[in-house]
């Protein structure tokens, strides 16, 4: 038995740079059609140079790798010293997205914007609105940390009321009650990654404490998960997919500081068929990991690819090797009923 | 500068065995004039003999570490296979503390209770109320991490109810409507913990990750830990002090089943003095780590300690070396204002 999707799209992904890069890419460049790529790198993405060198980067990775037809979608980060020059370059050179980091949210954010409502970033946004940019934002408080996405809509709120030619989108949407506010207002969207509609804050510290599962945004109550699958499974017309893989070394997972993020790259389209078989709806997995990103992101035409998946069982590896040491990916020594076909 | 109490009791501990019990009973014996032992070993201690046996290994590693006028409280674990004559048997020797866990709910549980309200154990209540047991609970459901104290509040409820003779505890302590339980049961009390008064779930995984602060019951939210702490600082007459001190190495807590457990033993009394000075307490200390212990567990006279405690800066140890391991104490490498006048 096998099934087929046309154009997969992985709408938030963190490739990394260098030998991680080489290790990582492969997994998503070979399942998907692009990717947009996150810029909280080391040195973050901050200007459209910096973003066209990356690009460039991930392409070679890509070709040397053997992944054809993978587009890269490329981000700029929005810190205090963004410039409008440096945004409408961008924009001239084709990019198209601009990442909103709190400051110290998450992994990659200390170059994060603090005042989010200020003059500065205001102005910022209403040239980005003029010039179509889409705002893809990491929406988290500095309060509580199951609160945090909660306590930040208002943000999103303000934004999208003062903005109504800015599409905004809420990046890794973990809170049910983040649902209602994209229903209120026509131009905000969001993302959803495969890990917060299966998982909940008890399989990282409901039993024994599982590291692997740490991410920000942390894991909800079931409700929450089970809400955010109902989202997924009807293929909402305003969610798209955003795995949100965020590969780290194991030595940086099982540490006293542990590192948050979830590498999914290696399982998302064979775990997303096996979820969405398991619940009849193979039939909206297609919107779910294209269309809908293909319409909220308004994507032009890009190389056409089709991932086809057969039924025969995937042991997922424990640990995918990497010259800078071992990564455990997500469901690591499972056996999914789903592989792509090679 | 000098501050002094008077037979500090620490009503939770774990003392684990052999050559851990070794390395982490002197922090306890030369700091407590007696500790509650907790009876979840790896051979849990079901039989009054396992429990004599027990407190005599304990006796005699305190003595060998010349820790002087310690005395363990034992208690007896409350499995499905406990019989009515090792109640009685196990008074008759002088223990009054039965400890119920719900199988699974922690480290060392998988012994415990499935079926806390069927008929056995409710004449095993009955029983233990009759023979002026206190019966001590780990309350936690099996459902969603952050609700399994509140959720397990109408068991409470129900046997404070229909055993109204029966000293019942809650143990460590960790949701603020749990409070509300034990103002309307005369029979219901409470331990508090030293981590659960202090932290809250930010602590754990608000920032990266922390497996150190990793326990059962979870740290909860800021208002909890909030509310639990002025409960401390005003020595509420219905709790008294458990650390719920849980040595584990640290390789068992750096792991993808990282281990549930804070190690608290080397610096419960210094940091207690220290945040109830801070909060101009200093004067509730003695009822809180005492007095509130003789009044609620009726304990007889034993041996009289005098621990003081003097303001001078203690650097807590990153690490505490035993031959097993390491094992990484709460607040590793901060510095407290008080310690301990040897």
């Amino acid at each position: 038995m096998t099934f087929s999707l046309h154009t997969p799209l992985d709408m938030h992904l963190h490739l990394r740079e260098g030998e991680l890069l080489e290790s990582v890419l492969p997994f998503t460049a070979k399942a998907f059609s692009a990717a947009l790529v996150m810029p909280n790198l080391k040195t973050p993405i901050t200007t459209t140079a910096l973003a066209l060198t990356y690009k460039e980067q991930i392409l070679k990775v890509a070709q040397k790798r053997g992944c054809k037809e993978f587009m890269p979608l490329m981000s700029l980060y929005l810190t205090a010293g963004l410039t409008k020059e440096e945004l409408i370059e961008a924009k001239k050179q084709g990019i198209f997205i601009l990442k909103l980091y709190p400051k110290g949210a998450t992994t990659g954010s200390e170059s994060g914007v603090s005042q989010i409502l200020d003059e500065k970033t205001l102005e910022i946004f209403a040239l980005a609105e003029s010039l179509g940019f889409i705002l893809s934002i990491h929406g988290e408080s500095n309060g509580f940390c199951m609160e945090r996405e909660f306590e930040f809509l208002s943000i999103f709120e303000h934004i999208a009321k003062n903005f109504p030619k800015l599409r905004v989108i809420i990046e890794h949407m973990s809170d049910r009650r983040s649902l209602e506010m994209i229903e209120k207002y026509e131009n905000l969207y969001a993302t959803l990654t495969l890990h917060h509609i299966t998982l909940s804050l008890d399989d990282v510290c409901g039993g024994m404490l599982n590291p692997h599962l740490f991410c920000k945004p942390m894991l909800k109550t079931r409700k929450d998960q089970q809400a955010l699958f109902q989202v997924a499974l009807k293929a909402h017309p305003k969610v798209s997919f955003g795995s949100d893989s965020a590969p780290h070394l194991e030595s940086a997972k099982l540490s006293a500081k542990g590192a948050a993020g979830i590498f999914s790259a290696p399982v998302l389209l064979p775990a997303l068929t096996q979820l969405f078989e398991s619940h009849n709806a193979l039939d909206s997995l297609q919107a779910f990991v294209s269309d809908r990103a293909i319409e909220i992101y308004q994507l032009q035409a890009f190389a056409q690819k089709s991932i086809t998946l057969e039924k025969i069982q995937y042991n997922v590896p424990e640990r995918i090797d990497t010259p800078l040491g071992a990564i455990v990916p997500l469901f690591a020594g499972q056996n999914l009923s789903w592989r792509i076909k090679e």
